[in-house]
């Protein structure tokens, strides 16, 4: 069946520093009009990185949205719209970590909340690495790095220890793939 | 070390049928001043249900911010800030599968972009049911329901074919947590 939502207006209500927010008015396929709220994005890159030892590198982070710290695999916006996702993935992690893996491989797009926010994730396994070097964080991030065997963080995430969505689905990712090459 | 954001300001700029925008003012624990641009969201949930059969329900849905249809399991918002989320998995999942499950279970929250996104998705796994019933799809809600096999779910998402990320992580929770009981 043809699902395809016809734009018939859209509206930019908010044009901020990182979220920029729409409300678009849509025809559904069954006629119905509607609007939708939906936020555009640069988009992103996370990055699940795994050192020679089989641990992975996690950070703790303040989420302001939530009042509380959360640990989450390293991440970052693009730098431009164009930004070839691995550049980025190496940029990021160089400077939240001083990484700097001898292999990044895609593992697949990441989608958050798709009804309402149109982030891309690219999300990668960085490998080929033991430790990092020097950081160069922004102004306005602050964060702890540290490491936890992936096994371990396999087991925190399916005891439901983690909420942060991309670390999630990245550490069980990564998981099952070692597990594979056992 | 403390990482707590102190909020100095909060506006805000859009309030929306589900998205309720913020830019607040905030003090980083460095003394640098910053804003944060945020979306309030009512909460919601997300449901792994996995039949007798051992295979996962799962949603064809057009997702306007991206422009195409996704695949993802059950979801939808709390009605009520207080609604109880196992409550609301059971609505959601009997409305738009027709499915009563014998036994539903907390799995762990779910967030989905915690930088800029405070939505709190619930996420549980249903089990103990055959097939659906009569479903009751909201006016603009527009979705076809299939089943797969949940080892096959796990494959897609670990070869990148399911860019939800509620999916990716919900999918690979339940299918270590079959893999552990066998």
């Amino acid at each position: 069946m043809d699902m395809t939502e016809k734009t018939t207006s859209s509206r930019l209500v908010y044009d901020g520093r990182v979220v920029h927010l729409y409300v678009d008015g849509v025809s559904l396929p069954n006629g119905v009009a509607s609007t939708r709220e939906y936020i555009r994005h640069i988009g992103a890159v996370c990055v699940l990185a795994v050192n020679d030892r089989g641990e992975v590198v996690l950070e703790r982070q303040y989420r302001y949205p939530f009042h509380k710290v959360l640990i989450e695999i390293p991440a970052g916006k693009l730098d431009t719209p164009g930004e070839d996702p691995r550049e980025a993935a190496l940029r990021e992690l160089r400077e939240e970590t001083g990484i700097v893996p001898r292999k990044m491989e895609l593992l697949g797009e990441y989608y958050g909340s798709p009804a309402i926010l149109g982030e891309r994730i690219w999300m990668f396994l960085a490998t080929g690495f033991e430790s990092g070097g020097a950081r160069h964080l922004d102004e306005d991030e602050m964060l702890e790095v540290f490491t936890m065997p992936l096994d371990e963080a396999a087991r925190a995430v399916l005891a439901g220890e983690i909420p942060d969505g991309k670390t999630q689905a990245a550490i069980l990712r990564g998981y099952y793939r070692f597990q594979q090459q056992k």
